[in-house]
């Protein structure tokens, strides 16, 4: 069997078909970078019409992770799909609390998901950079808490894909005023959070 | 804000909405757990169109996973996304060699991909619960292993996403006389190769 086996190839080309069959956008050079990331992720060009990438939210991103700042994701899976070597490159790190001993403490203690005891852990320890793929009561729960003051969020990627609160999750979070991309409706999911971070870290590795 | 905030009444309503806004199907009552865990992670319909459970697959690979077997997934993510309660509670694990060491070290040699090598040493290992949401390469390359008479896979998930060899290695796979599930065209991803082991686990531990 004859099949490309180089990975950079397939990915290269892969980008190739997209931007192809995607056609005409009025997305920015950077934007299209994480639109196509999507793609590439999911198979599925609807995203380009579910996206939203607040204005300057971008600049915002690169300038935390050029920081060699801390991730924070709610699942395990969003986790694993960020790149780590251009994480290290950064001096970046990323954390998910979700199934730490403390994190089901905290949920059982009050009555609340894991999700959200994990996001309001990481406000705690003044966490800044937000990635959601699944659970929408995580974020519904960084909404109020940065609303009470408490914490510093400053760059927040809402992705969580479903049929019970993801959409109206996004919703409200789109009605901060704070730097965000988001899927908008009942898709996204954790691949699709961790390819919008790694979009992002690629703008700055240029691997 | 008001919002369910119980993991497992989120995911019974997601469920009943997914049914609903399914309408009638030809699917099994089993079937129809797969298809729709894997709406549930995706949001996407078109997946109940795209969806393959060859006959008798279901049945094996509960045969297998009662047995306590090995799990082999081609990315962390998809390994990640695994329940482990349930795993755990069947005696079964879940490994994968993508980014280890001898991994690196075969590729190279060969010249070939990480997911390819990676497959060559499960086969080596004796796993038969193969499960694919990334790679391509690797299904390929199990193919072509198992008709070397290299190996006993006895299961396979095969659900490449992307527009560069993951349609035809589902093709590939589907000529192959085992039992599988897969996902036709270029949609698919570690998300939802996790689900469908999920689905499969769930029916024998029944949370």
């Amino acid at each position: 069997m004859d099949y490309i086996k180089i990975p950079m190839d397939i990915e290269k080309k892969s980008f190739e078909i997209i931007g192809s069959e995607m056609g005409e956008s009025s997305f920015s050079k950077e934007e299209l970078l994480i639109v196509k990331r999507v793609i590439h992720t999911t198979a599925d060009f609807e995203y380009k019409d579910l996206i939203y990438i607040r204005e300057g939210s971008i600049e915002k991103a690169k300038e935390l992770l050029k920081k060699g700042i801390t991730i924070y994701t709610d699942t395990n899976m969003a986790l694993s799909g960020i790149n780590k070597k251009a994480l290290e490159q950064l001096g970046c790190k990323v954390i998910c609390y979700v199934n730490k001993e403390e994190t089901f403490k905290l949920a059982k203690e009050k009555g609340i998901t894991r999700s959200m005891a994990a996001v309001e852990t990481a406000l705690d320890e003044g966490v800044e950079f937000f990635v959601f793929g699944n659970a929408p009561t995580a974020l519904f729960k960084l909404k109020e808490l940065t609303e009470s003051g408490i914490g510093k969020a400053a760059f927040i990627i809402g992705a969580p894909v479903g049929f019970v609160g993801a959409s109206e999750s996004k919703e409200e979070i789109e009605k901060m005023d704070l730097p965000m991309i988001t899927i908008r409706g009942r898709k996204g999911g954790s691949g699709v959070a961790a390819s919008i971070v790694n979009a992002l870290l690629y703008m700055i590795t240029e691997r």
